[in-house]
């Protein structure tokens, strides 16, 4: 292979450092038909994680963003963990980025995410990078043909719009398939602070870059636990959203139809901010901008639901397994179990136990049915040709595949789809669902002795989930067996958000003594929703406030009107006030809340509201307007003045 | 066999008759052991079809429901056609249903189909009589023995609720696979007026019976167009909602994923009226009454989307295929098709052509694909034991979906997945899409020539439809070849509404001329709607009216205010009336329009709601209170009067 032959394009920042199995890379020509697989000692060029590089510098003082990722860079060589990374940005190249982003911020762009670093799964595509799924001899271009990959994914250059930094694309499971992280031509990704013990997979660069502070967002994918099972294992955050509503455009397909790109974070809000630019990645006619010319338009994801929820209520009520349904667990992680499902009650919530025995039966279809057929699909026929690189074990999973009937995978699609309606049933009432992560921590040792048994245990409570259509949070929860323990809170299709209000109650609570100051809510990852000001009886704590957290609001903020307006007792049952527009000036401020719903839960409020209640545009005291109530002009002017108490809850106070 | 051996069970009523193939029907032990052909003339005690019977009076006049059974008896000694029915429900028993039917409406009960006469295809349950699917030997209970249904299939059970009367379970090419109507042992079913032409199918009994005069109501299925090819052949309307609307309980599955429940009727509205009740049988609760102890739960069915469209703006983009794309057509087909462009033209339509290959490629994966493997699934097992009864193109066709390897199976249904994004693109800025609903129609001796090949053409524009998640209704358009003609109005899923409505104006429409007459809607299908009172700038021919039509609102009717309510003209611009309630008597009625919406649309209309309007509970004349506008106090308090011109239009007259 030569770098001046016609057609030629050799991949370079593409090289992997220092791997601890194998120690190859594969360069390839663009035509496909080369692929070379050379010793990384003889080809590496560029900065090593290990020692010093000579890095351009900028012209001035570092930008923050140029900070961060400096220190991104010094962290990666402190760590000294190169198995994490298979490909591995050149500093040089990732410092630049940081300047552009510092001149867009230096310019007045507002970037949520400025200067946060990103590591990336090296099944998700990354323009300039090869995506070797964990195979080095998988790389293609998008015309199929060896090379790096020509456009960056939807969902990933979201987050780099939004000015967030690539480092590089991170070791797996090969082809996503395995909970552990060992499976995998560059190495074991070993545990960031134990590492005699697995890191978790497949997403397990990502989720162990993450953990050492390496990079701020990890870029996992999750299919039945890939993006859940790693976060467990490392005290982080991981948010698996219902399926179709981050693109899956430019990722390797594990199960297609089940297949989420993923994050981790070491904090919620962190994750949700990512997490929501990445949906709003799959809204028609996103990602037109940085897409470049030869940009295909992104498959449209899954809309929020009209009327959707999008805040889980004051006291949620909350699924927990029976106790048989714990029995993998360790006893002291079921302790840990127990305690957190002890947290979930002391910030709030009621908890109900479910018989969950139904769910992790259908876990089983995904590797013991006819589903691994999927993975067949994807990257089946590649495997068949027996690359010296691919893992065994994966090999062997997915070339299982190739046996299966379709008729049989049509039947457990149909499996599937009852257990599916069983899971509603036995969900019917509760707003979420708590469920352990998985079920141990194992050491490398375990997994290599052991390494589908151990595999198909640690998929046990999070297998299932993508197929039966549910929403994921993994949070940490506590230490047990020496090392993180976690749980993840379930919730129905595209009620995403409920899962990550009680993971912020969850994480913001420290004990039972905690629970009047833990945060309410996590922000808001649902899009297109409305405000809604209420002055009167839907107040919090006042009695028809339960309308709205039936329609699943969320409180958002308390104000004040403008001075236009003016307060009265109406003569209803429940009493309630009437907000009465009378003009600038001519008024006074009253107080009240603004809350967020749906469009669709806007309407059915509106539709079930009585006389001689309105809503209609309300100007706040900062001279924005929003939807707010107001009432009748023949109500309006029969009922008791009571400005001068500012507000409903003041003229109750006072006894009006 | 023995009928009085221990838990042996005799059909009755389950004898078809005069069958003119095969002459054969199965009588089983419920144990599953025993499977008997005996020849009909030796076993028929029941009524025929063409002979005098016997039938018991009722005791007094005979109500309406029983007047209008007894006369579809008559009408079916009368046609002559035996080739129809599977199993025809002995009249006695029939009269019976019917006169229970007169009971509940004599005793007050509301029922919407009271009396109205049902023929269900033969793969759908109805209690008590078997379901052979077109095979006899097929014939089973729940338990996969054979025998008479245990229940009735929740879709036909809705109607039996609302007061309909099953006549009898019609002939299907079997197992639902064909739209010829020639592929089952109990004969070719000849069409309705052309015997020498085939019926259509595979629901070919279902729709000669409406045909024919005798059942108002076919029930069939359409998983790929067997819905809609009989009704075209025979001038129905053909109904096929979305994909998951009506719960599939008791049918037995075609291709599962793509199965609909349809129905063939002479008129629009008691389609509609039908597949509403239908559609409500998958709402969470649905079908508990008439089920029996040991239903199981209903499926639960795709929910209307919180913000669907209602109904089809005024003047709506209809797209129409190009010249290219009706090459499949006969000259005649051909120029029928032009005369239905050229009258969706003249009942106010605007045709925008577009490029439908994309769709009529993606019809190929059906059959020549892997998708045939949902076949298999279904019934191939018990195909694969060689039933003598079987027919020999069906069984080749569902036989061949037993090589189907799982992962070919999935990627077909990715190439779907990308079918239907394109579909979506080509569609986009159109409200529906117009096709022909097949190709000709062949003669059943063209069909025996050439069973195959004939079959495949006339699945030229159905076959993808449901693959691609689209609505159709199936619409009689002049005639052409000497038989009827028809088309198909297509709309996006959950989107029927807007196909019904075009489906009405066409079906109004005689001619150019008559448009101004046309009826703009047709009934409403979709449940869950709000009503909200217009007054003002949204009536129609009113500036903002295009608002109420974006959202897919639908007008519902005019109305007046009670005389509680004032009308003053605002300074807005646009200009614009309030309407303010000043209370009983003080005020006047005030005309104004009530229009459906969708709660989403609801919300999204009053998220968008400029000051200083609200919308509240209006009282009308006739008491109700709707959701409808009204304005500020402050607004209505400077407002000039115009409460005298009785409404906006007639104060717009005036000048005012």
């Amino acid at each position: 292979m030569s770098a001046d032959a016609p057609g030629a394009q050799v991949v370079d920042a593409a090289v992997p450092r220092g791997t601890t199995v194998g120690d190859a890379v594969t360069q390839v020509d663009v035509d496909g038909t080369t692929t070379t697989q050379v010793d990384v000692d003889e080809t590496t060029t560029g900065p090593t994680t290990t020692g010093p590089t000579t890095v351009p510098t900028s012209g001035g003082a570092d930008g923050p963003a140029r900070a961060r990722v400096r220190a991104a860079y010094t962290r990666i060589r402190e760590a000294d963990r190169p198995e994490v990374w298979i490909t591995l940005v050149p500093e040089a190249d990732a410092l630049a980025a940081a300047d552009a982003v510092d001149a867009r911020v230096a310019a007045g762009e507002d970037l949520p995410l400025a200067g946060r670093t990103l590591a990336v799964k090296d099944n998700v595509d990354v323009a300039g990078l090869p995506t070797t799924a964990g195979c080095p001899s998988y790389a293609t271009d998008p015309a199929g043909r060896p090379g790096p990959a020509a456009r960056t994914a939807p969902a990933v250059q979201a987050l780099v719009d939004a000015g967030a930094v690539v480092l590089g694309k991170t070791n797996l499971d090969q082809f996503a398939t395995g909970l552990v992280g060992t499976r995998s031509p560059y190495g074991a990704v070993r545990h960031a602070t134990l590492p005699e013990r697995v890191s978790g997979g497949s997403s397990s660069g990502s989720a162990v870059a993450v953990a050492l502070g390496v990079a701020d967002v990890g870029i996992g994918t999750d299919t039945a636990g890939s993006g859940r099972v790693p976060a467990a294992f490392h005290g982080l955050v991981g948010i698996k959203t219902t399926v179709g509503l981050v693109p899956t455009d430019g990722v390797v397909p594990a199960c297609a139809s089940y297949d989420v790109v993923t994050t981790f974070t070491r904090d919620l809000a962190t994750g949700i901010l990512a997490t929501r630019l990445m949906v709003a990645a799959g809204r028609p006619g996103a990602g037109k901008a940085g897409a470049g010319p030869d940009a295909g338009p992104v498959a449209v994801g899954r809309r929020w639901p009209a009327d959707v929820r999008v805040a889980l209520r004051d006291v949620p009520v909350v699924a927990v397994p029976r106790a048989e349904d714990l029995a993998p667990l360790s006893d002291a992680w079921r302790a840990a179990f127990a305690a957190a499902v002890a947290r979930v009650r002391a910030v709030g919530a009621r908890t109900v136990e479910v018989d969950v025995s139904g769910m992790l039966a259908a876990a089983r279809l995904l590797y013991d049915g006819a589903i691994v057929a999927e993975r067949y699909a994807a990257v089946g026929d590649f495997l068949a040709t027996g690359p010296a690189d691919a893992d065994p074990i994966v090999a062997s999973i997915i070339l299982a595949g190739a046996e299966v009937p379709a008729a049989a995978y049509v039947r457990d699609r149909l499996r599937l789809d009852a257990a599916r309606a069983e899971a509603a049933r036995t969900l019917a009432g509760c707003d979420v669902l708590l469920l352990p992560t998985t079920t141990e921590h194992p050491t490398i040792a375990a997994v290599q002795a052991d390494p589908v048994g151990v595999n198909r245990r640690l998929g046990t409570y999070t297998n299932f989930v993508n197929m039966l259509d549910l929403a994921a949070v993994a949070v940490p929860a506590g230490e047990a067996d020496g090392g993180p323990f976690g749980v993840t809170v379930l919730a129905r299709a595209c009620e995403d958000q409920l899962a990550l209000d009680l993971a912020a109650r969850l994480l913001g609570a420290s004990g039972p003594e905690a629970a009047p100051d833990v945060p309410a809510s996590a922000p808001l990852l649902v899009a297109g929703t409305v405000e809604l000001l209420v002055v009167g009886a839907h107040l919090r704590g006042q009695p028809l406030q339960g309308q709205l957290a039936d329609l699943g609001a969320r409180f958002d903020r308390a104000v004040t009107t403008s001075d236009a307006y003016r307060l009265v007792a109406l003569g209803t049952v429940p009493r309630k006030p009437g907000l009465v527009r009378v003009g600038p000036g001519e008024g006074a401020p009253i107080a009240g809340e603004v809350w967020r719903v749906s469009p669709g839960a806007l309407g059915a409020f509106l539709a079930a509201l009585p006389a001689p209640m309105t809503l209609g545009r309300v100007e706040l005291a900062d001279g924005t307007r929003v939807v707010g109530f107001g009432c009748t002009a023949e109500a309006g002017g029969s009922g008791t003045d009571i400005t001068d108490a500012g507000g409903w809850l003041a003229a109750l106070a006072r006894g009006r």
